[in-house]
């Protein structure tokens, strides 16, 4: 009788329609949390036979089935059959088609919205454990980056506009920090999702004697849910996850927006590895950063994604409300685009060629130490208000005449102020500029070597992802 | 010489680094384009012939082999090979594999910029003309519904608190009405997406003597882009679309929202058919109402896809940059989104059934003649306000009498204003209530009929997807 | 009795929370539809006396009270006193006081529902017209800076990277195409919002005898709602408003992009005036291009504003909820952004001062004439693929030499193809390479001096509002 | 000389035009920040008195006048001057003005761009205090609701269709946990937002000799910046915080949807307090759950703030950029509005009368113990699905002969399996459907007991603000 198919269809007299399977299906996106399904259904059943729940022959059986199936599975052997809801539903057929009805005493203890609700869980710290490595190595890379271009000069920027001198190692090492910061907000999340739901079952609990401390040492999580209705129905752990995502993906279009102007003609600063460009099909003379600009447009998905979650989640009524299904895709979809980015960031980023001279002579220009100026001033006692008022001035001046202030004569410099001595003409050196700045994140030289040895004595990280 | 295949290729020193291609690549989205990237590309051919900027001869045989392609595409026999950039790309390639170095004239005086700019507002006019059916078919759905149901009576609701009793048929023609003006919105921006971009190359214009006016009128557009720079770079036509889908999910998920709670227990109001609700997997006797909910879900992806469109424009430099390429999936999965909510809910709610009877009995409680009462003392000439009010004191008085307004006496009337007259008790039913808002737009018995009868002579859509 | 202050108290044994007053008050944003307000009470009261529904007295008292307090408004006379909900509360309030009992019959056959409705859409009818006359002046404004600047050379780009030289006409009248399709949109939107809902009452329409056609004869509108229940819970014209002002921003953040960006040192291609620009409190060298920065971060308040309004609306069950009143601060601010944006644009656009020579001789680099070296080999019969190719390895062959395309000698040149001749010389300039895209839409000077010849005829808009 | 009015106007030929004036200024919403701000100011000073950069006297003098200062404001008898562009200016120049050109020297050593992120972390940090303690109240309501409604019996839903029989306190537990995690967000995020940036200066830090650990001891900062470039143009926090804010607000517009339902007539679970509630202009009956819509409502106002804030920050160059300023009034409102709506919903909660009897008689209705029959023939050894099906038959034949489960014979339930004996009775009531839950986070008495005794011993929170 064709219309029993459905595991649950006992009480429906007509068939789903043909249209609306296809509507509701999740299985072309939610097979990919087979291998975490499989382990969870493992974890279940080991518990339910310890628990007498079912038979240690069944669990055995069932344990032994589910490991062929994930194997064939992995192999690219199992079919899916058309009518699959659901990974959940298409491995439960296949355990039963395998082992005969007592397939069927898996799902015991157990609803299908526990169960994705472990599946997402075990998913989730899966991928971020993995993405907290390539943050690692995207650290590290940016870390050696900077200690190899420890002393190139470059222009700093404030509104795009030239504003002081800096260290390239500098500006390489404040994506240090927001990169640490995601790390630290992905590893702050763990608590969170690293919680063991099932025996929450539809929504109210389980009424049978399962034993969740064992499931969730068997799966080796730290914590349970204790409030069933919540469990089934949150997806905190997803939007917070997206949330970071978003964040990452918006430091690495910052980057990205950096070295697309950096390796323009007129700014020149850098030189992105041809395998990391590409040509145009009608101008033969392009190479165009294509990488880069992909990196920027991808930002876009994730927010957009993050905006799904938000959207699909406000207002919901308590509890699992099928709405819910729709949280998959977007959070495959952010998983894969922060770990792609994050790599080929991370290669882009290791063939790098900076040109230095063009940085340096770059960095002298538009009156990028007249702040020195200022300060100079200030520490011959003028108020900063009025140091920074003369200097204004002067810069009006020298563009009149067409001059730099290092060639101010003595004489012009006091037609601005009488507090000017012949010591200012060593302020007026980028290298004066960047060096007087010797302060704890500064951009001396001293300071980013000081930085720069924290960071590897204590900072670097270890990128074992067993770790984790 | 393996690294000349790119057709790009020439200038570069370095193949592309292998994750670099995967990364960059669009065929595996881009390649359900090739219908509309094959019919531009005849079109352009058939006019590079008809300049002599190609021969008689050349043009006949690229044309040719680009119908034998387009059948390989259909019939599934195309092979696409791992290095393939985009569907422009796979194709010329199978193009030149099949007529040898002459079909390399395809691409003469065009640029992928163009092209796919073409592509694109091909395939838009395409799928909005599909969903101008839809839409048709859905609005005439909702109006055969009200037909039918046109003396149905229900409870409004204001803030979901009972408000007036209305008709069911008043109340799906509401939906009528959103749904008109969604097609509307998609009317009107036909003349936004329905320029022909090509001759724009790459962003300047192409410098060969093409005839953008004849190219035009073979593929049916009654417009030519104006300038080159932009038509390369604009992708208003994606977010207007969106914009326009997001509007049309959005009152997806208010009647989404309607049906489930009606569908509730405590409503009643409703009963989904049962090939329109799935089961549960551990509680046998429910019956959910999951198309519904997945319409509402669905709402919150195609926001989703707004904000990525959005962001990804912003701020964007001219003119042509490669973060475009991420317009592609978010445009698709809208397009395909809405289609499939479109025709699922056609299909839904030609099966609703309405429970009538509840309905009607609920449409009696919570004082829902209360406004009948006070717009009776208006018509007796006392002000609104002081209507209003006394009213108002009447339902605290029959709440705390546990009594309704149809049971009080006419002494308790006096009670609260000498104005009432026998007459009042009239003025408490239902169907009253619904009659004596006979106004343009109003729900009483007439003015629905007159609706739904202006609505069938003029309004009611043909459906025939040529017409468009 | 204090109590009984609120209109709609009668059936409340308790007064509302102080702290839920503040909460639910709208009165501080909707103030600003005071105009409107009494716009719409006039014509309604205007109605009701006509159709003897208040007395001919009354209404005149009530029309002449309404002005009296419109001039209140308007001179900051008016005092909103502490416990006022709304603008509509706090006018009727103040009739009251005026003019007593009577006042309160201007409520008579409305609710506040449909004249909050019809309220916000005479404001959006007026600002509307506002920005469409923005819109036109700032259209005005390129074409006027396009004939100014019309044979100045600049390099046009793709992916950031020189690709063809341009004219700075051509590019500065792309943006007249993006400005243009923003006008478009707004013009279309008209016959949406231009829709009389007065009449739907609270959701079912009134009961009494009012003429509607007559009140929307007396606002001006050309159509009446046809549905009550969707007249009150529409809110579709503000989103629609939202979205094509998220595109008119999104079209300035990418001027203001370029903006910027060509106001760097590097590429020193504009200069913003003075005026537009602001210092830096510690640099005194600065010059910032803030307005153009500030244009650019506006557009993500608007995309902001899109968001909420459309996750406001999301399942939103029938007809009026509460939540709806969250939609006017997003909307106001958006009229307000955009106004503002424009309008600064249209100034700061008007005093830019370009750097000619500058752009022209960057135009000159970058090979960015060696499309037209493919272009001429294409017109020697060379297949555009092989052509591409050559000329792909000559710019690579110059790149080693640290040569221009200019620089080459014939024996060069035939070294890569044995097609070219000496006339190969005369198409190596820029003025070649913008003259030899005569197309419709392409950058040559005849074909944007007949563009701008025909906005100038018929595209340049009359600025005049009152003809909206 | 008036042109010189500007502390950065030393350079400039014009003046600043009037409208720019007011498009770039950010007095009217950055006011609210002048607390923090002479906060920040007074400490920096302390500091360049002792390090000798100002000397004690003018330390001493600053320190006083900006005390002055911050009471002037206070008792709003601070008056803002038209130019002012932002609140730092304005305070500095009513230094200037109480003590003469030493209050110029306030600035040095400091930029804008370090003054307002140290502005913003101070902001944050007491409003996030502030919030962490409202949370906290809010959790303790619902601990206190849950402990008052311990045995109160409602149907538990899944897809709004009655799932099983839950206990109320089970419900109201579950909004402990969402407000938990929220909390713990809040906390988690202090370490990333308690970072002192001043020394940072412009970018490049500053060239002068002060002394951020003693600046930071004085503002109680556990952490100094340690890269100049990021702490200047970071606003990671602020996203962070919209983010938590998004998911608070998400949560509590899941409860007030919850509510707005239960308030139905046809739920009828619920009564809010007519403090929380509002009537009607026009319909004397209603009783509106105001309170709770907008709730939901202003959701989507932090929704779209988010979307601003990601989106203003995306592809942003280093290091400051104007856009920044536009951080400031999404990251307001959304205080605002998250402390609105936390103390509001804690009120209201503390009011509800829930009507136990309607929940009690529902949750025995539409079969909600159907799974625990299943779990019964499971405890036969009936396998889960034959079980499962089974009981799906049993409901269709109820639904058929019009019956409930409760009422089958004994014969009738053998006709389905023949595992039933006479104890199956004792399965079906609500009480027994409930207490079977017996598990860690299910909905037995015993369990939701247990669960309360330990958040009133552990998690309880203290809600004192000074903790934080």
């Amino acid at each position: 009788m064709q219309k029993k198919e459905k595991p649950w269809g006992g009480r429906f007299g007509k068939q789903t329609d043909k249209q609306v399977e296809t509507f509701t299906a999740s299985i072309q996106f939610d097979k990919r949390l087979y291998r975490y399904d499989i382990e969870g259904s493992i974890a279940h059943a080991t518990m339910l036979a310890r628990q007498g729940i079912i038979s240690q022959v069944e669990g055995k059986s069932i344990i032994k089935a589910l490991g062929n199936i994930r194997q064939d599975l992995e192999k690219g052997r199992f079919t899916f059959s058309d009518g699959d809801e659901d990974i959940h539903m298409a491995i439960e057929k296949a355990l039963i088609d395998k082992i005969g009805e007592s397939g069927g005493k898996l799902h015991t203890g157990r609803s299908r919205n526990d169960q994705i609700a472990l599946d997402m869980r075990l998913y989730l710290r899966d991928q971020n454990a993995q993405i907290l490595v390539m943050l690692g190595q995207l650290k590290n890379t940016f870390l050696n980056l900077a200690t190899q271009e420890i002393q190139t000069i470059m222009p700093g920027y404030t509104h795009m506009q030239k504003a002081q001198p800096v260290l390239l190692s500098h500006y390489l090492l404040a994506y240090w920090e927001m990169l640490n910061r995601d790390e630290e907000r992905l590893t702050d999340s763990q608590k969170r999702f690293n919680v063991m739901p099932l025996g929450s079952a539809a929504l109210a609990g389980t009424g049978l004697p399962i034993d969740r401390e064992y499931t969730a040492n068997l799966l080796n999580f730290p914590a349970l849910s204790q409030n069933s209705m919540d469990a089934v129905s949150d997806r905190d752990f997803i939007i917070e996850f997206i949330s970071a995502a978003a964040m990452i993906m918006m430091h690495l279009s910052r980057f990205a927006e950096d070295m697309i102007l950096w390796s323009t003609d007129e700014f020149s600063f850098v030189q992105i590895d041809d395998a990391f460009t590409t040509g145009s099909s009608i101008m033969p003379q392009k190479k165009n950063p294509d990488v880069a600009e992909l990196l920027r447009g991808k930002t876009a998905r994730v927010y957009g994604h993050l905006v799904t979650l938000l959207t699909l989640m406000k207002g919901l009524p308590m509890t699992y409300n099928r709405d819910l299904q729709e949280d998959k895709e977007p959070f495959f979809d952010t998983v894969d685009t922060v770990k792609a980015c994050l790599q080929i960031l991370n290669a882009m980023v290791q063939r790098l060629t900076f040109n230095r001279e063009k940085m340096h002579s770059d960095a002298a220009g538009g009156f990028s130490t007249a702040t020195d100026v200022a300060e100079y001033l200030v520490k011959k006692g003028v108020p900063f208000r009025s140091a920074h008022s003369a200097v204004g001035r002067m810069v009006a001046y020298c563009l009149k005449k067409n001059k730099v202030l290092e060639s101010l004569t003595m004489d012009e410099f006091h037609g601005f102020r009488s507090e000017f001595q012949e010591d200012i003409y060593s302020y007026l050196t980028v290298e004066s500029a960047i060096n007087v700045r010797n302060i704890t994140g500064g951009t001396s030289l001293q300071a980013v070597r000081k930085r720069i040895k924290s960071l590897e004595k204590n900072g670097r990280v270890k990128v074992d992802a067993s770790q984790r």
